[in-house]
């Protein structure tokens, strides 16, 4: 970036301070410090591919394609390429960082460039199919094949962007007739900011849990950089919803704090000028939250990081530090609630993105209501923990409103599911936030999560991170049986599907399913993905028996 | 490039040194030092492009393509981008160097990266026509179309590859929905190791030939390097018969006598093992001859350029150090004559590369004799000028018996012409090295080359490499205003059709010729054709007047 840029948005950053009111006042500029003292040290590791591969249709596989092995990676470096033309590679394990190769002569001077083209796969589908169908609805650029000219042979290349990859499909585009060469010494330098070692399970443990366990923690840390990022092929970027499953996992695992408390910061000092926070940062080249970004239950969900990471820390300080920041997120509730106790949905969704799941059809009214109470419960536990309670005394009151509104209004009594007032539609995500914000019984929550396994036309989750909630209900309500089969028949069929990490988007029934409507755009290593990591460990009486 | 491959290539080199017997033994070693000491300073200019063009289809236009002005380049630097998609721009004029440009959102937080495809041209065609249909007879990495991921914004990309145009086409590939973006501050980086200002043309001389002046020396520069380049674009390297050329033109304007002297160490430092000259050095990333590359007469030529520096210069320190080579090349032309004083054409054929011309059908027999004469006789010049001529007794004698022989078997006394033994075919070729190597009389010389003029089924020039030739053939037989008017329709041409330097490969008949069977592959800045620098200022009483 150039000085003159950083200069311009200085000055409209100092402008926009100037003549608006900033509700945070200097807290902001102190905050954003703060994120930047507990930025972590990347660490590095240096990884070499394993073996060479053949990716093949296969109907059985997952998306169509498995990767088969062809021979170990000693057989590329001493073969000549020239004719060769195409050869994908093996790491045997997911990695998040800079990838080099180098190229020299088998014997006679090179005496012309090389064109290479390299497309990088988290699965094997991604290196087998054409992006070339991709109708922008994110940047095309997220999807990662590189186009490479080397100029001079021999020569190392290290490509200047980021990429997360298992596979990587090397095809060489151009090259002279004079002389062939070998590509040799492949290498990625690694990186992650997870650094501890997390606790082994227990040799007892299910094995299937074992493996579920294992890769939820390689998913995680391949999100952990100097962000919790959604997902190290895209978006590469913090999102309140994935730092809360995050923080979760970390909690249990890794015990990283300080990435917890950084990203707490940086979204508190980026919040809107009005107090409210912005769901999505972006680190690079300086911070910055996506304008216009305002994703309602995210904003409400960092409230109750907070008050997990105090939980998890005892640190008074800088919960104490942020407290304004969660205070002010509950304006987001008390202006959209209506008289009679019911969230005002229309409004909301005028002013804010109500997502909750990656889902087209879903009906968000009852999740809407079930979210909101549970943030505002979370919150009262906040503020009793920091003794801040009279600062926000009309929670409880509000609450029971909320509550009593949500079982007048939303509860079928008769087939004991809730439902919205503006459409009938019979969801997991209603179910589950009903329960999550104990707006039902335990009796009263294990009736609606049975009645949904036997209810046609459900809208079921449509990623693990509604699923991760799934499992919470379903806990919540004692079904503890229930949860230890939900999670291993979902995040075990990713394992059994050959997942390294865990996936953004998974419906056991449709390996093709896609936010984006292209699956290779898909993120297969999503940070929301990795809580199987917070559910095992914190449950050991379910998941480790 | 990694230490460990440098250390292989040494350890080659020393191996290659202590079993094989080395004709120059401990001089490479000293000549390859000199060459290093004696690589140029680059100057490098930042050069901003000028304007927006489009490249339109014009069948009255160069290669049916035309650029045609737009706006000025500001316009561009404050337009939103994204649905905008694509634009070319133009530098005004020929470049060498590295491209950069910035991106900036235009108001929103940029959230997801950029993909660029960019296609430079030296001429409007090669940004508008597809190198999909290019079948490789060289590397298609030649072609300079480049894809760039730029994972942040704002950010300044700098491309990696260095390169040869004045247009550029900008397509954007990818892009995010949730903000615009600018492109602004393209800039290139350009280089050359011309720092000398060439004499002006008085303001008198015709100002087609300034045109023509001017033109060339522009070639000459873009092709001076850290060595005589064939073409910035393509092949980037030193290959002699461009360095005999550029050498000639650098005498009569640059004068940057250090570059032809770094060059004629760096191909003796890298001639084959028996003393034989390679007749091709690429630079990086060390310097090394391309294997097996013997081009018969760019070895001879190698004798005439020493001649012409020591004339150039008086330099007798470098001529005498490189005479073992100039003597030694002496052999190629020993070993390879018949007892009638003919070459043997076909003996040298399957030895070396007899090239000419970029030309399939042309018949090199007369041409191998005619030039084999030339370097004779010029070798022999350089031995007087070094007073070596006892070291090289042999020459007078050889070089009379060669000429007797091409007048007993070459010429044709009823038509005046010069055909072969083996084919009759007329060229071009052939009666202009007959006349550069005086075989032909003054009036003999005028006759055939008349005669061509008149002739069905000639084989013409190719390149302005053999138009060189034919230049110098006309003056050597005092045809002064054909010459004048050969070079005014020849290079003028070149120009009257876009040419903002020459090219490797003209017909005026054929804008689609080329060497490679695929005209964008072509370089339009040719070392080759810089010579109207030479013949101007050399000859200005014809080309002045």
């Amino acid at each position: 970036m150039t000085k003159s840029i950083l200069f311009s948005l200085t000055l409209v950053f100092i402008t926009i301070a100037c003549f608006a009111q900033d509700y945070y006042g200097n807290n902001r500029k102190q905050w954003l410090q703060k994120a930047e003292q507990y930025k972590p040290k990347l660490i590095i590791t240096e990884k070499k591919p394993l073996k060479v591969v053949d990716i093949v249709p296969d109907t059985q596989s997952f998306q169509k394609y498995k990767a088969v092995d062809v021979s170990p990676i000693d057989s590329l470096y001493s073969m000549p390429f020239r004719l060769k033309k195409e050869i994908t590679i093996d790491f045997g394990e997911h990695l998040t960082g800079y990838f080099s190769f180098s190229v020299r002569s088998t014997g006679l001077a090179a005496d012309g460039p090389l064109r290479f083209k390299l497309t990088f796969g988290e699965v094997p589908s991604e290196v087998a199919v054409s992006f070339d169908s991709y109708k922008e609805g994110l940047s095309r650029a997220w999807l990662q094949d590189e186009v490479v000219s080397v100029m001079y042979v021999p020569q190392t290349v290290t490509l200047p962007r980021r990429l997360a990859f298992r596979y990587i499909k090397i095809e060489l585009l151009g090259s002279s007739p004079y002389y062939d060469f070998n590509i040799h010494d492949m290498k990625c330098m690694a990186q992650t900011s997870a650094k501890n070692i997390p606790e082994e399970l227990p040799q007892a443990v299910d094995p299937m849990i074992r493996k579920i366990d294992r890769v939820g923690l390689n998913t995680l840390k391949e999100c952990m950089q100097t962000v919790y990022e959604d997902g190290p092929k895209r978006d590469q970027r913090l999102w309140i919803g994935d730092l809360y499953l995050e923080a979760l996992g970390n909690n249990y695992s890794y015990k990283q704090y300080d990435l917890t408390k950084r990203c707490l910061y940086l979204l508190a000092g980026l919040s809107d000028l009005n107090g409210y926070l912005l769901a999505t940062v972006i680190e690079n080249p300086v911070p910055r939250a996506q304008d216009k970004q305002f994703l309602y239950e995210y904003a409400l969900l960092y409230n109750v990081t907070l008050k997990d990471y105090l939980e998890a820390t005892g640190d008074m300080e800088t919960v104490k530090d942020l407290w304004p920041v969660a205070k002010k997120q509950l304006d987001i509730v008390r202006t959209n609630v209506k008289a009679n106790g019911l969230m005002d949905f229309e409004k909301v969704k005028k002013d804010w993105w109500v997502f909750f799941d990656w889902k087209e059809d879903l009906y968000k009214e009852v999740p809407l209501q079930g979210v909101s109470i549970f943030a505002l419960k979370e919150s009262y536990k906040l503020a009793q923990l920091l003794g801040k309670e009279k600062e926000v005394a009309d929670l409880p009151a509000l609450t029971n409103k909320m509550i009593k509104a949500a079982r007048k209004n939303l509860y079928n009594r008769k087939t004991g599911l809730f439902v919205g007032t503006g459409d009938k539609q019979i969801s997991y995500a209603s179910q589950i936030w009903m329960i999550l914000s104990g707006v039902t019984s335990k009796a009263e929550g294990k009736k609606a999560l049975s009645a949904l396994t036997t209810t046609q036309d459900v809208c079921y989750p449509g990623t693990p991170y509604m699923y991760h909630y799934y499992i919470q209900s379903l806990i919540d309500c004692g079904m503890n049986l229930e949860a230890k089969e939900a999670l291993v028949n979902y995040w075990g069929g990713m394992i059994a599907k050959g997942a390294d990490t865990f996936w953004e988007a998974y419906d056991p029934t449709n390996d093709f399913i896609s936010p984006y409507d292209f699956y290779p755009i898909n993120s297969y290593c999503h940070a929301w993905s990795c809580t199987p990591v917070y559910f095992i460990r914190k449950y050991p009486e379910i998941f480790q028996k």
